[in-house]
């Protein structure tokens, strides 16, 4: 079953990020760990734009995203969830599952979250926190953090936590000039690691905030990160292997160069969404607010997705998405993410237009 | 740094695991997947000695620990917290952190959870969970889990949770008929597996109390663990090249039969125990209540563990343990988890022999 993936998660990893992972396993409580640990902070400091330190959660995402809530939200305060698709209206819904009073503040998705209703929404008082996806990969849509931080940054007392698991490393995301308190990534996505690690850089603002919880347990506890980031060290056994595979591909950044990376993610983005809307396809999201990790198209002309994907797989050895949740089926989604070239990318679009030729069109329903 | 651990945990992971985990990426939400995750299902309950799904979670055993606290404590109700070593000690600082009224049964380190002590506690009333360690790594002591587990089940309210973190597949620990609600164990110890993945079998007993658990969260939740289960997925993105690893190991431990594999690991708990207490070292838990997965010894003779592990390290490319937390320098631990062989521990016995003879010993205190 070997055929690379073009789905928006998790993505294809490069044989050299496979086989960095494949080394012996190490103490986590040894020194040659906190060498390890300590030798990527700063490349992953330069890469969230911060002072702050980043943790390295063992868990996917969702850990960390579920963790600040219960981090920064105090008892009778809420929480404001920006909701535009299926992972941040699942945000507002995690909240509430901590017990968390969680403000919905709802668009249709494909739009993106609008800086004027959160101000509006803020307004009210008593809120925390505010939650953000920066790209919501389930219809490939893209909000302006700078102009949605710009705001957030009239509450002072107001925690921002961003999500940005298919947007870091694509394009800058500059924490600390935005303010953003949690920076919150994966390893699966923009960054081609294997699933299973998160990234999360956290001001002091934050952990001031979270010292000021008392039932925000352990397993992502900031304070205990921080405790444990000074001595090197994770609170829990960290996944040593995929901390093996994020050197790799940092070393991988480095010798691209961040500027190169965000280059190539944008001129690949643009190739793919070129050629699929010279065929008659329109982009899901809203103008202007198009992904850069990723193009999620409106399947408008009808093509049966499902008999395109086996097809896909079954010629060509690849697969892209067919449509998230509610959008199955009306939308399909192709990732530029990770270390995508031009080469594969015109070989993924050669593919899909042999494949969409023998693909039938459904009869309107 | 390469060199061989025969630390408690995370212990030596063999290149066929290592390379088990090198494969390409499949979607978590793809057939694929579905495949993986119900190929493993049957020799997990095997293992697990259980008819209850077995949940894949993409954490360290930390994780699944709190997450089980969250998952079956009501508001109102206390967990019983069994301490006799770091480990268990910290679950019950663990409990407090949830915002849960937890109760501390403690006992000295290296003693075992005393059953009668279990029973006086119980009978008090208004517990809704007990947390037992079966075999607490950081001193080596392995509890009679028959002898507690008959005692909770005498208090059928009372949900039992038990970690195996390093006893799971070392001996048969069968949940089913000792009534083990939610049995926990991790990757990165007896399994031979690198750390990052954490397996929990959970009864219909706790699954029924965790529906009743509003603020339990998402994603430790129980109920998202089980409806996603269902359908040969997990809540989140899994860690697939842990799942790839899994895999491989099961296949290991069905080749040689989970008896030989038992028998294996009392052989070489015996071989180690024997060898260093003829040396005149002491077994620092209580007589018979040492662990099968390694050992605890006293350093009676008070040599210097840290200039042995040097030694060990630098001239015979190993280590084992200095101690865990106040027992450090006290006491040191050997491993002997996973896929040590007669040949490989008495490498190691002979290791330990040479550096130990350069080893100095430290003045009295």
């Amino acid at each position: 079953m070997s055929y690379k993936l073009f789905i928006p998660g998790p993505i294809a990893v490069s044989d050299k990020t496979l086989q960095a992972m494949a080394q012996g396993m190490i103490g986590h409580r040894s020194p040659d760990f906190v060498k390890l640990y300590e030798s990527i902070q700063p490349d992953l400091q330069e890469l969230f734009y911060t002072k702050d330190p980043v943790y390295i959660s063992t868990s996917s995402a969702w850990g960390v995203m579920e963790g600040a809530i219960r981090n920064v939200v105090r008892p009778g305060k809420k929480v404001l969830n920006c909701m535009n698709g299926a992972f941040s209206d699942k945000w507002n819904d995690v909240s509430k599952r901590c017990g968390k009073e969680a403000v919905a503040l709802k668009f249709d998705w494909g739009q993106p979250v609008d800086p004027a209703a959160v101000r509006a929404e803020l307004d009210k008082g008593g809120f925390d926190a505010v939650t953000i996806i920066h790209n919501e990969t389930s219809c490939g849509c893209m909000s302006d953090i700078d102009a949605l931080m710009a705001v957030v940054r009239e509450f002072p007392e107001v925690i921002a936590i961003v999500d940005t698991v298919s947007s870091f490393s694509v394009l800058p995301i500059k924490k600390d000039e935005l303010g953003i308190d949690v920076l919150i990534t994966g390893s699966q996505k923009a960054l081609a690691l294997p699933p299973g690690l998160a990234l999360c850089s956290v001001s002091k603002k934050a952990l001031d905030r979270a010292a000021e919880v008392t039932d925000r347990g352990y397993y992502f506890d900031f304070v205990e990160f921080q405790a444990n980031h000074e001595k090197g060290m994770t609170p829990s056994t960290p996944t040593i292997a995929l901390i093996y595979a994020l050197k790799s591909k940092l070393e991988d950044i480095k010798a691209e160069g961040a500027a190169n990376r965000y280059a190539r993610h944008a001129r690949l983005n643009k190739t793919v969404k070129d050629h699929v809307l010279a065929k008659g396809f329109k982009l899901f999201p809203k103008d202007g607010y198009g992904s850069l990790a990723l193009n999620c198209f409106a399947n408008n002309l009808n093509y049966d997705l499902s008999a395109l994907n086996k097809t896909l797989k079954s010629k060509h050895g690849l697969v892209i998405d067919g449509g998230y949740g509610k959008l199955k089926g009306k939308t399909f989604r192709i990732s530029n993410m990770g270390d995508e070239t031009d080469e594969t990318i015109a070989a993924m679009l050669k593919a899909f237009d042999a494949a969409l030729a023998e693909t039938p069109v459904l009869p309107a329903a």
